[in-house]
């Protein structure tokens, strides 16, 4: 599995920078210059478009349309739902003397792309230089606004090197935006209203019925309206003068709130009003200080050890941009949005989010903005409805999460996934278990997590059943985490999961009953939820099969150890992704495992497991495992840091921080990994710091990698920030704000203050 | 599983008759009345028409048309291919004053339709009521002549009772007919050439690009020719006199010849030329004679013991539709043909033909028509390339015969059976063998069958894998015959067909080099294969393993034994068939089957098991079997008698024989269960007569069920004839053509000549 880089981009500690055009690198560079502010997203594509190679896609969080499967059988999903390109927003052309800007088709010089993640913002210029030999500077700059989501921003200078005279300018705003997957274009019914400064357009989807509203005020002074079915512009001739450069300001209200109701097209008239009185420095001024100050609680700082000067500062700047991509496109504040796989930069997974969210990305929220992760949470609380329909339509009671959605529904028309995969619903009592944990909001737990926990607990006592040969409960028929193996039985993790599940289920139940008894009473009033039924929970908790070896090997499912050999290795690289290579079941029948499953439990109830027993099945498991998800390299490495085994955490650290920068995978030009990014994060702090958020107390393992000197970070906690300094030598913990706080650190416990504590690194491990 | 008779028409030991038409059970009616003579098929609906529920169908042998399937992974089908309905040569229409005829509106009286075995014909006849009070009487008459299977033959007889005058007929032909299910005619271009007596037309199918050609001769005296796009119909008024007859002849050929050759229309206008020279009383004489001779050698009588006269009469009628049904379906003499699951009575399993045809079909040919058999087996042959082609599809070596196929190639879109079902590679060995075996035809075997052993014995090898604890070879990662568990290891079923078709065609190759070295040569030039493949065949084939228990248990597959329980009997009648009321996962992880998988090979392979062990899986898999497969039953009911569970074995045969007449299954509307009804033959055949045909000899037990008198039946074998005649005390055996046979009876060794012997009924078994 020899991934190899496509260093495209020079390497800067807080900019991401191409000089020149490379059109055979353009999708690329769309995904990778990706801005998003949860609310919306828009891939780096050119404004002014042209012939370059381009998947043009500006996309709102929520917004989807739907089709149809041809369902076969019963609980086989039969529509599915797929984010859809929105409003284009950045809509430009311009034209000099008889050429039209276009990329693929004009000469230029010095073009430079810069996303500079201090600010959040976007540039792009160049030098045109058109047949008659007149030499035109353009500059573009974009951003979304991170506070008022609902806005964005774009500006475009132009200034005449060589000339005066007039260039058109058009600006305008489309709802013609094609799906390129599906070659449909998804936007009907559109309104519209311009003027000479502004346009106003409102579309709704096909089927969906979802209503957006766009506006867009321009600075032109005496512009002339266009229009076309589902698009206008304004369009403006300005007379240049050399040496004097001119600029138009585009400021973008992009609305949809869900409702069906008749309002949006006033609260986008409003919205409008309101951002006509912004000045675009203002906004960008604003933008600055967001990013300042995520970055002074949210950033990973690493210094590279004698020698390892040019791969650190790639790592630094990888490290950056997956946290700035996270923050892009997940920061909370609403209910409706969770983290797509692709996040919103592109078409990919369909803009669906998977069970990703709670077992990779929530501890990234979890420890820079847990307000956040609660919000992810509240996401799983307001779709219950739909969770309880699926587990209907599985002939199960209670409420079986997705394993991909946008808006709740399940949408993987895939039944062997669909139906057999139970991990998105344990994943969600293990993020309502995790968040609880960390952040003591026993509100959430009253409030929203019981009633989860025992929706989840219901699917899963109507999906276990008692094997005729163990006598014991265990989950037949399943896909683990291991896409690689379907229609299981008694796999580890699923069985593991479904045991803590229902346990902790039924633990709440207690703590409701005995601390919250008017919740208890509305919980029991809402599910009719009794204690016969936790007890019997606890009773199928108390008998779950688990195949665990007598030298703590844990078989992965009944008859796993069987499975003939594949030798991973000596797989060719051209033969990957196995997908496309290799007929769909031959992938299926052997013991190559694509991404971890005995391991992601042993991750994710760490300390609940002796170190033995990582460490055999981590050997056994390790060499077994293909990877071909993004997400798995990056568990092994937390593991293997964790035993001691540096150089292949190292390995398997690899490309995790620049994954999408340097497109080891070779499809970021459908858009970037958003929930590896999120591993990427989790493989430094909890692979290299050693962090554990799973026990009694958090606990940190400091275990430096060799090409760094320092590594550097902050967590916030319970009202605290617990600043971290990884050295050689030593460790220096810290609390920037809140009060004292007791943690481990490798086996010994220490009370961090405001003060220096310094524990020395642990030579053994 | 209580399944109830619709008892629909009248019991009579040569005809079945339905008195009076139910509207509701219009389409049950043109499945049970449907003709064919395995060139060309069609259902019994009314010639007219009308807008009585109707499926109207004239099929073809071997023409289709294509789909593309959303492809997710390779391996995985891409396109399919299914039977079409064809031109509609029945096509009438009568009017009488300002009424047209159409049983769904017009007043009638004294409604019989009629098919009669001895002879093949179908007759319908009713009393047109006019509203101005004319009486009318109809006849219709159609048949498919069963030697040139090109011709088809309709004679309509209208007879005025209380009148004089004119009426209306049209008869025509057409290329309109719309596939029910895909709302799509197919067909395209079509050439018409029409004069007073005769229509010639031919079409295209749109992506398959089958050409068929359909003329008739019509023996109108003054007619109009009336062309549409697709269709022309000649258009006579004729003047009735009461009291005499007047009949209309349409003689009608049908050609396709599966070539591209542009000779089809000159074919079809010599065809034309040809029938035309041919009366409608000749060719309905020549049809009885056909008949007759069919039931001289493949009839089965069933006397009734007291007391069961309207039992067995019922059986009686129903066997020999059952009898009837298989010869129309397929009776030989093209490599072209195979036994579709609903033959050429419908659209439901798209004119496929399953794994059935060798595991289920052969024996019935074997017995009656053993050059029918042959072709059967040539069929493979002839598209070996394609199975060779699909084995490359799934990164095999040589060749996996499709699941479902109509012309050779992969058409079953669902990938779990596509890609996971190694049975019809396995049960084309079988049948190459049991065929050589019954018959003798070494020539068969040299010229064709090792070949095709060859190919199977390499795709297994490809395919097979030692597993990591047994150090055995297996099959991983398959779905045996029983399709309600997916993707299990080691099912006994696939080990062991595996393991005899890896040794037989070894042995096969033994064969050849020593007695026909001409054919080994020309067959390793072919296929490069050596005696070192064939060793590792046979190495293979003895380190195979298979899970059997001390006690003679055979586990199904892997884990089978831990699987949950569901207790059969308990699910409610209401809940039939499972696949429309459970979820499609749901059905998959218990240990309940959906047909024999275990029995199943105790069943083909019944001589290479004791009775111990066949008692031992019988007692463990029959009650935990759904019988959802229409197939099953009748193997059970074999093994039961065969085991002396007479009552069960009789339970269990129940309704095989009216399984359509009676139409237990509620589907019969979509056409015929043709492979069941092939099981219906063997059931009694191998149930009651206890014929096994995998042994040394031929064997037969003869346990004759309580509520018959005697049971009567021949079958051919090596150029004789053997008559069977059970009685309660005995049974006679006697060969009424060839030399003299050993075969075996119960558990000694009888010599078989033209005079009877007796050999007292086995009262312990």
């Amino acid at each position: 599995m020899a991934k190899v880089a496509n260093i495209h981009y020079s390497v800067d500690p807080w900019k991401i920078t191409e000089n020149g055009f490379d059109a055979n690198y353009s999708r690329v560079g769309e995904s990778v210059f990706s801005l998003g502010n949860e609310s919306i997203g828009v891939r780096g594509c050119f404004d002014e478009g042209g012939s370059v190679d381009s998947l043009r896609g500006a996309y709102i969080n929520g917004v989807y349309d739907l089709a149809d499967i041809d369902r076969s059988y019963r609980g086989i999903v039969e529509k599915v739902h797929f984010m859809i390109p929105a409003a284009d927003w950045l809509d430009t052309a311009i034209s000099l003397d008889s050429e039209t800007l276009d990329l693929g088709r004009i000469r230029y010089r010095d073009f430079v792309r810069e996303l500079d993640m201090r600010t959040g913002t976007l540039t792009r210029s160049f030098i045109w230089e058109t047949v008659g030999g007149k030499e035109l500077k353009l500059t573009f700059i974009r951003f979304l606004d991170m506070v008022h989501r609902e806005r964005a921003y774009q500006r475009i200078t132009l200034e005449a090197l060589n000339f005066s005279g007039p260039v058109e300018i058009q600006s305008g705003l489309s709802f013609q935006a094609v799906h390129e997957g599906r070659k449909t274009c998804f936007w009907r019914r559109p309104r519209c209203e311009a003027d000479k400064n502004r346009i106003a357009m409102q579309a709704e989807t096909l089927r969906s019925e979802q209503e957006v509203f766009v506006g867009a005020a321009i600075d032109f002074k005496n512009a002339e309206i266009v229009s076309g079915e589902k698009s206008a512009r304004l369009c403006a001739t300005v007379s240049l003068k050399e040496g004097e450069p001119y600029s138009v300001e585009k400021r973008v209200v992009i609305l949809f709130d869900g409702s069906k109701q008749d309002t949006l097209w006033e609260s986008g008239e409003n919205a409008l009003r309101e951002i006509e009185r912004v000045s675009f420095e203002d906004a960008a001024a604003a933008q600055a200080a967001y990013w300042n100050a995520y970055w002074s609680v949210s950033d990973i700082v690493i210094e590279p050890a004698d020698g390892n000067e040019n791969t650190v500062a790639q790592e630094q700047q990888g490290i950056r941009f997956c946290s700035f991509q996270l923050a892009q496109t997940y920061n909370g504040g609403s209910m409706r949005h969770n983290i797509g796989a692709k996040g919103l930069t592109g078409e990919a997974y369909n803009g669906h989010a998977f069970w990703d969210t709670e077992s990779c990305c929530l501890p990234f929220y979890l420890f820079t903005n847990p307000d956040a992760a609660k919000d992810l949470l509240l996401f799983r609380y307001h779709t219950l409805p739909m969770a309880k329909n699926r587990a209907k339509m599985l002939d199960c009671r209670g409420a079986c999460y997705p394993i991909a959605t946008l808006n709740g529904d399940e949408a993987c028309p895939l039944w062997q996934h669909a139906s057999l995969q139970l991990q998105p619903s344990t994943a969600v009592a293990y993020g309502i278990w995790h968040y609880v944990r960390i952040t003591e909001d026993r509100e959430f737990l009253y409030r929203y997590g019981a009633e989860m926990l025992v929706e989840i607990a219901r699917f899963l006592e109507s999906r276990v059943a008692l094997g005729s040969r163990t006598k014991q409960y265990g989950f037949y028929g399943v896909m683990g985490p291991d896409e690689f193996h379907l229609m299981v039985n008694n796999n580890a993790y699923t069985n593991y999961m479904g045991m803590r599940t229902l346990r902790y289920a039924a633990e709440a139940l207690d703590e409701l009953r005995e601390h919250a008894p008017d919740c208890y009473e509305a919980l029991c009033e809402k599910t009719s939820v009794t204690k016969a039924e936790a007890g019997r929970w606890r009773s199928i908790a108390d008998n779950m099969y688990l195949p665990i070896c007598k030298d703590g090997l844990i078989e992965q499912h009944d008859g796993f150890f069987d499975l003939p050999h594949t030798d991973v290795d000596a797989i060719p690289v051209t033969e990957f992704p196995l997908y496309a290579h290799w007929s769909y079941d031959r992938i299926y029948r052997t013991d190559m495992i694509k991404q971890p499953d005995v391991l992601m439990m042993l991750y994710l109830y760490n300390s609940s497991f002796s170190e033995a027993v990582k460490r055999r099945n981590y050997d056994y498991y390790q060499p077994r495992t293909i990877h071909e998800s993004s997400l798995s390299p990056a568990i092994h490495s937390i593991l293997a840091a964790e035993l001691g085994q540096m150089k292949e955490a190292m390995d398997l650290f690899g490309f995790a921080t620049r994954l999408d920068l340097d497109d080891y995978n070779r499809n970021t030009r459908e858009g970037l990994h958003i929930t590896s990014i999120a591993m990427a994060w989790a493989n430094i702090v909890y692979g290299f710091a050693g962090l554990r958020s799973d026990g009694d107390l958090l606990r940190f393992a400091p275990r430096l990698p060799d090409r760094w000197k320092t590594l550097r970070f902050s967590l916030t906690y319970r009202g605290r920030v617990i600043d971290v300094q990884m050295a050689r030598d030593a460790t220096v913990f810290r609390l920037s704000a809140g009060e004292p706080l007791a943690v481990r650190v490798y086996d010994g416990i220490v009370t961090l203050t405001e003060r220096n504590v310094s524990i020395p690194a642990n030579k053994q491990s």
